[in-house]
């Protein structure tokens, strides 16, 4: 494969210089940290020389490929389905995938979901799932193949043959300090996407003071090389600024935002809920569109209600889970699995408006609840979290509740309290609510905010 | 030691995001570097980021300082003498420091004198003394004290005792692109020798053609960095600005530079190495005069001159090599030790004036002619080099030899012949010989070439 034999170092001397890099040698780069055969300091200087300068367009694009294909990737040979999928740059009590893989399958799409864990103060994905009994989400290829061909989605975790090139910058760039690069996170997200070989994708971008990037000019700009890179990868991409000025929905934690998706896909829906699932419609509706089986995103919504409603994406999400050797009779009887031995209700200190919410604080709240972790590898409490009493723009009492809490010891209940205390800004005057979605960043509009020059993120 | 438990990481995206270090950051830095408690990838992250910030005049302090003190430092207890010593930033030919040592200790000063190899097109001076048969240039720093007691000079290698963190920084520059940073260069350059405990220290800055850093701006930056560095600790600092448009002296190679040297100081004088004799003479002169024992550098190239030429000066340099071990009688009797087996002659194409040489391409040529290596560790040919036939503005007639070449094998004659065709320029009229001495940068005018914008080199 390493047809070119450049030496690692002219490679970052040329980086240092701002200078545009071959499409070959980022293929020499991807595969080296691939294959372990660069040597992690030589990966870093490259990677913080990359950061301080940024990448044009077309490296980001030429980097994303090779990563994409440093390792195995989804084979779709025979599916006869269009493939799609979403993906979230990370928020607070986000249990759309769970609606979106079922929703899009109902529609004739195939959903071959590749999910991470949770990650500073947002939920993961897989964390969520795990807490389903037996439920496997560390499937090979081959057996994510299958539960596809049964249930037209699958929902499991990144294998290490997907993208290593990934695996290793990665873990570099959180270890050295070049994280926050739109090119860097581009090439990363993207090419772990683009390896599931998908013909549409959405990317669900958060904005507000939950997100990672509270900038919204550098969510545009993370979106718009996103959409690029998609678009020039022959995947039809879409980016949906969201926001994520509170927790979506009415619950954040792991079990229990898999049993709120579940309550939604079983149509018992709660008012607090309506975030949620308006946002879980919308996103479903653009897969749906750029899979090709609706001529409109207006139209893909529709057909994702009309298929919530008759049940179909329930009946798929229970297959689903079953395939993968989920315990579906946990959604019959929760509380024989999950009961979380202590709940505290955390009330509002003086009557007025809920005019703001620091949602990140939120986050941490539930993660040091027990829903998260402090270093990798190390076990999250399956019962833990919150459950939202009352959202923003509403009038609260003084003494009323804002959110119960959830956690196995009671201990826990402290630092939470306190971050809620900072999070909760009540106001007498109402403010006024960040719309839920703020733009939608498409291959027609992108140009408009790629700057030419290349920056890092604040 | 490790006081202050900085992470890594966080230390990197300070110097990412430009901001200033403080000293204990640099001391965890410069530790964790030479007791390889921070790992490679994250050492090297941060320099490339320093390398693209650059750091303020009181970082490179700090950080020289923290270097200096990462390992042993030379302990002068007892001495009675001042101390000083030089530093090159590496040239072609450059046979000063046999001659600066004796000379700077027959005025009553002490010579720590610590050197290095052959690196890329210049020559090493520890590869010229090992071609005196038994000389050990690997002293511990108290076998390297009783020689100067003994002699007033020793001229050693770098012990892995001495600035550790400098090993480990030094090598992961070479590796990572971070190399020709005026900040970087001046706390390696500097801890190593301020390390030596020095009253006083003379900066030898080559610039031209053969010189690492040919833009004169560059230099002049860099050469006050030191100055400043150098007396904010202490120690007072001289950095002239000297040509590398030619190779200095008659000489260019291993033993040939010893040998040149040993005639200079038994002063049987030959015209090709005025320039050699006159540097020598003038940067001894700073050395004494830095080191206390002349009121003014002029007065100290005349006690120079008088020591070089009433013998003294041979006298402390034999000395020095017996009590390193070395076998003096090499030099009165060279041809049963070092007799090359086969010499060529490059001659002039055409007649004109001797205008211009690429004197990085002459020493590239020396070093292919054997006096090299390709890689760290590997032996050098002792006998190989070559003589100077003509020096820079004087008058050539097709067919009269410009170089004398000496090589242990006559394949290697080929790439050197390439490379002088290449590097020598015989015009039709004179050009203007660039002076042997261009600047003198000092602690009263080191600030005005002290921009206050931190910049990489080109």
């Amino acid at each position: 494969m390493n047809d070119h034999p450049f030496h690692p170092v002219d490679l970052i001397l040329k980086k240092r210089s701002g200078l545009e890099h071959t499409p070959e040698e980022l293929r020499f780069l991807a595969n080296g940290a691939a294959k372990q055969s660069i040597p992690p300091e030589q990966l870093s200087a490259w990677l913080m020389a990359a950061f301080q300068h940024g990448l044009t367009l077309n490296e980001v694009h030429a980097l994303t490929t090779a990563m994409r294909y440093s390792g195995e990737v989804f084979d779709h040979t025979g599916l006869c389905r269009p493939t799609v999928d979403k993906h979230s740059t990370g928020g607070v009590g986000d249990s759309t995938s769970f609606l979106l893989a079922p929703l899009a399958a109902s529609a004739g799409l195939a959903v071959p979901m590749i999910s991470g864990r949770a990650l500073g103060h947002t939920g993961g994905t897989l964390d969520k799932l795990e807490t389903i009994p037996g439920y496997n989400t560390q499937l090979s290829l081959a057996e994510a193949r299958r539960v596809l061909d049964l249930c037209g989605a699958t929902m499991i975790g990144q294998t290490k043959e997907l993208v290593p090139a990934d695996h290793v910058l990665y873990d570099l760039r959180d270890r050295t300090g070049s994280v926050e690069s739109p090119w860097l996170i581009s090439a990363s997200i993207m090419s772990k996407k683009l390896a599931e070989g998908l013909d549409g994708l959405v990317l669900d971008i958060k904005t507000g003071s939950g997100a990672f990037l509270t900038d919204p000019a550098a969510s545009r700009l993370l979106a718009s090389i996103m959409v690029d890179i998609g678009e020039r990868s022959g995947t039809r991409t879409v980016a949906l600024l969201t926001s994520m000025d509170q927790p979506l929905g009415r619950f954040a934690g792991n079990w229990l935002e898999i049993w709120e998706a579940v309550d939604l896909l079983a149509n018992r829906w709660h008012p607090m809920d309506e975030d949620l699932r308006q946002l879980s419609l919308i996103l479903a509706g653009w897969m749906i569109y750029l899979g090709g089986k609706a001529s409109t995103p207006a139209e893909g919504r529709d057909i994702a209600e009309t298929n919530l409603i008759d049940g179909k994406a329930l009946d798929i999400f229970l297959r689903m889970v079953e395939a993968q050797g989920g315990d579906t009779r946990v959604f019959d009887n929760p509380e024989k699995f999950h009961r979380p031995k202590f709940r505290r209700e955390f009330c509002a200190s003086h009557s007025g408006y809920l005019a703001r919410m620091d949602c990140t604080k939120i986050g941490w709240a539930v993660q040091r609840l027990g829903a998260g972790r402090e270093r990798a590898g190390e076990p999250v409490n399956p019962h833990a979290g919150l459950e939202m009493r009352a959202k923003l723009g509403t009038h609260v009492r003084a003494g009323q509740p804002l959110f119960t809490l959830f956690a196995d010891d009671e201990r826990l209940f402290a630092e939470p309290e306190r971050l809620l205390t900072e999070a909760v800004e009540i106001a007498d005057e109402p403010a006024p609510v960040p719309p839920l979605i703020s733009q939608i960043i498409t291959a027609e509009n992108k140009d408009q905010y790629l700057e030419p020059a290349a920056r890092p993120l604040g």
